[in-house]
């Protein structure tokens, strides 16, 4: 039986064990809370992963692509949100025939994303579910007011092709209530049941009880966690999943390790410490070359030497799952799953 | 004939008048300064294009890692440059079969590696050339004086298993000038021939013949370029070959449009901006979520609408392919070639 010991570096892994707690804690919580549990897969992008939260209560998943959502209908997945704008011919053409094969939900925004996906649907002579995405402090997509919300909510309902089915916003935290709370009155003013509301974000997973309205969350990176969450108080350390097994291939000075993960293992994503080293916990990764991760070790009493191997908590879970193909299942020191990163790369 | 308009976004583009132009002008340097020309396929990670180098008058290519090198052998190419340490048993079993197939050379940088491998390709009937890595100011990998460099280079020099071939550095800026040309003349002291001096980077590489002693020159991001190069004067904007297709997919504010490509698209290396937008010079991309590009449009005069096409220039042509399965070569509005990107995500 093949051990962590045989694996070539750098390799990615999942401590299966932290993961399975992971996956049951806050599953726990939405179950406590009548809360739906929407698993985000953009972080994992592993139809196994996908059906495992499934099987432990999800209520769906969330995809931010619809070649992920192609990926994960494959898999025989059949609840789907896109909450995501999907704007242009090709993609409209590709909506509607996944709408034939499983039930999707999308986003929108405006009745410029609206308008040419309810009539190319109802052309086809299908339909999606829609919510309409509400802004937040993050200043990216969304409604930024009631009275267009509630406009383009109208618009939806009255026509073919959409059903309208409520609103999402990302992230849902507490700066989000106004907004949403006011959304859904007028909603509810005109007659339009918000059966969905869909929140975000796994740093706030666990306050979604606090927010009105809420139906369900959509969450990614809570599977695994990563360096980015333990430095912002989010996790702790012994709450990470993923594991990154390298070498040690230079030590040209005293206080300098390289090791063989860098930006192409890892990303760039979070800056600096890119990483945590777990064997030498006063190590700093401090830069990446795209091969290369340079490791201050002047803090640490005992230097590691070349050929030792390091584990690394990763900076950014998602970046990084999605520039590698094969994934690691490990439980001790035991190999127990290699799975392939089936929709890495499906950025249309 | 599928044309640019077919595509859907996000959608990596080589525009390939541009990219021949890029190619033909560094062989022709080299050509005119008698050095070797040796691609590092890390930036494109396409047999075809390495394939369309070495026919240009290429001396061979350098990968970063040994599974691109196993990639570029499957591809029938059969002079590879490793310069980089490799390191573990798996790796020392992996070179041994690669020697049989293809002209491998390796760099090494202290003893701790060079003696397992070796020892390793020794015990296997087989050999590789060998290359001392030398530091620069990168402060990265390799022997730092001239004294060990000499003392290693005679110690490959007098075993088997690795055959010494001379050194390598990267970058072959001026700062690298001294420490190789004290380390050439040490090992010509002990009659040790370098036959190879091979310097590296594409933002030095037209100054190559000012270096003192360099016979080859490792280069990669000179066949596309890309944004950071032109913000630090490396290239023009009209030499840069990779043209990454977005849809505006949001225009929720009037100083905000949002691309539906973000770092999952583009990498989040080299800070902001990240890309440049060729249809509005005065839009700046200033952050990037997964799937998200922020645009602040608030300088274009005309402001760009929902489904909207917007090209942009990336900020690091080697990070961005790297997560990209699939790259169009563009000429005109005409598709002339799908390439798959066969060596993406070989870590190992």
């Amino acid at each position: 039986m093949p051990t962590l010991n045989d694996l070539d570096t750098p390799a990615l892994t999942v401590d299966l064990d932290v993961m399975e707690a992971n996956l049951a804690r806050l599953q726990n919580y939405c179950n406590a809370h009548g809360l739906g549990l929407r698993p985000h897969i953009k972080t994992h992008k592993i139809p196994a992963l996908a059906h495992k939260q499934l099987a432990l209560g999800a209520v769906g998943i969330a995809c931010q692509k619809l070649g992920e959502a192609e990926v994960m209908a494959d898999a025989g997945i059949t609840d789907i949100l896109i909450p995501y704008n999907l704007v242009g011919q090709r993609k409209l053409e590709r909506l509607a025939v996944l709408t034939r094969r499983a039930r999707l939900t999308v986003a929108v925004d405006s009745a410029e994303v609206a308008r040419p996906m309810a009539e190319h649907l109802a052309g086809e002579g299908v339909e999606a579910g829609a919510v309409i995405e509400l802004t937040s402090e993050l200043n990216r997509c969304g409604v930024t007011d009631t009275r267009t919300a509630a406009a383009l909510a109208r618009e939806i309902a009255g026509g073919r092709g959409l059903r309208f089915r409520g609103v999402m916003v990302y992230p849902s935290s507490a700066k989000s209530m106004p907004l949403v709370s006011e959304t859904l009155a007028a909603l509810r003013a005109e007659g339009l049941a918000a059966e969905m509301v869909s929140g975000g974000g796994s740093p706030t997973a666990y306050r979604s009880h606090e927010f009105p309205g809420l139906t369900e969350i959509r969450v990614g990176t809570y599977i695994f966690n990563d360096w980015s969450y333990v430095r912002d108080g989010v996790c702790t350390l012994e709450q990470c999943a993923l594991k990154v097994i390298t070498t040690v291939v230079s030590t040209p000075a005293p206080e300098r390790a390289i090791i063989d993960g860098g930006s192409k293992t890892f990303s760039s994503d979070m800056g600096v410490p890119m990483g945590h080293v777990i064997e030498y916990p006063p190590a700093v990764i401090y830069k990446m070359n795209e091969e290369h991760g340079f490791v201050d070790v002047s803090k640490c009493p005992r230097k590691p030497k070349v050929g030792e191997r390091l584990t690394v908590i990763p900076n950014h879970a998602c970046g990084m799952m999605n520039m590698h193909d094969e994934v690691y299942g490990i439980r001790g020191d035991t190999i127990e799953a290699v799975w392939k990163v089936a929709a890495r790369g499906r950025v249309k």
